[in-house]
């Protein structure tokens, strides 16, 4: 039986866009199914009945939530092609505590700079320190596993099409604070199983100002 | 070179208490440090520079840390015992989620119950509709991962011993809202890996009668 891979998810979402590059890596071909956020498909709620979220992966009728989960799921069950958390158990155990890291630091502090008027510098200094940290966990290293493009990488690159949306509502350059990063970033988007999955940086602003609009009633 | 195991723990720690269990379960022998919260050690700080928090495992001198990564740590490492998560894939997925609905879920609102003065019915319902979430996976199996103890076991039998904090301050029961949770904890608390390794639920309760006066001023 061939597989049958559906992707419950939202253009603009970071964690959607980790699966989308976590199955491109591995060329799974999938049926994309775009949700409204705002009214969401009785489907989304029977197979995220917890937390009735995007992502979900569906695959052969399965739903697996959770985008780190869904990353660490993919690159199990595709373990033929391009390998993303390292066969070396500590190296493993240190992948997943930086991808912890990012849904702790940097996607907590990205909400609290578009959701605000931008007058907290608190909340920009924290996604500042964030990025830090990470470009300090990069190093000089092409990846964040070394040499090849990884289950870090993955869960961090769909933030750079919303560095765009940090920038302008938290008044501050990415490039600027860390320029290795973005250097990184860039060189993560020359792979098309990157640039293919995550969305416009424009669109995603665009978005982001409608949002502002709608429920913070923010200009 | 035999390993050198040493766990940097709090004796009241739930999160703490996972790595002991997991540990316990794998027959690994280790050095249990001590810390104090309200003054950490300067080893504490280095070995997580990033949370500075307990649990961190120390394994032939390198650090892991979040309890979760530990638990997934020790399994990998230690495999040829007591095997914690399953060996398919979807199912590997189903225990990492719900160990993460722990997280999210159990661990938030037992916060907000005892650092408030339980007037807050709110976070009272949240912990009972998160307990019968919990039950309703576990159904009518003997451990969450069927017949054997397991990974979503080593996540939430630490929280059994704080369950007496929870029904003082939330003012409810949880045998009367889950009966098969509790059988279920009971069961667990059978084996040796667990009772050895969970706090007493009388010195949890003193704790945080001292903690609720010092941070919260609550009687």
């Amino acid at each position: 039986m061939a597989d049958e891979v559906v992707l419950l998810d939202c253009y603009y979402s970071m964690f959607g866009m980790r699966a989308r590059v976590a199955l491109a890596e591995k060329g799974v071909e999938y049926e994309f199914r775009e949700e409204n956020l705002a009214n969401k498909s009785q489907f989304l709620l029977e197979m995220n009945p917890i937390h009735k979220k995007i992502p979900v992966l569906i695959h052969n009728g399965k739903p697996i939530c959770e985008s780190l989960i869904i990353v660490e799921y993919i690159d199990e069950v595709w373990k033929d092609k391009s390998p993303l958390l390292p066969s070396n158990s500590y190296q493993r155990a240190q992948a997943r505590f930086w991808a912890d890291v990012i849904d702790k630091k940097v996607s907590v502090a990205g909400k609290g700079i578009w959701s605000t008027k931008g007058e907290d510098q608190e909340t920009t200094k924290e996604m500042i320190d964030a990025l830090k940290l990470l470009e300090g966990e990069l190093g000089d290293k092409r990846y964040f596993g070394g040499d090849d493009f990884g289950f870090v990488d993955v869960a961090l690159i769909p933030f750079y099409c919303w560095f765009h949306v940090y920038e302008t509502f938290g008044n501050f350059s990415i490039e600027e604070n860390c320029p290795k990063l973005v250097e990184w970033a860039k060189r993560c988007m020359e792979k098309e199983s990157v640039s293919k999955s995550l969305a416009d940086p424009n669109k995603v602003y665009e978005f982001i100002v409608g949002m502002r609009k709608m429920y913070y009633g923010l200009e």
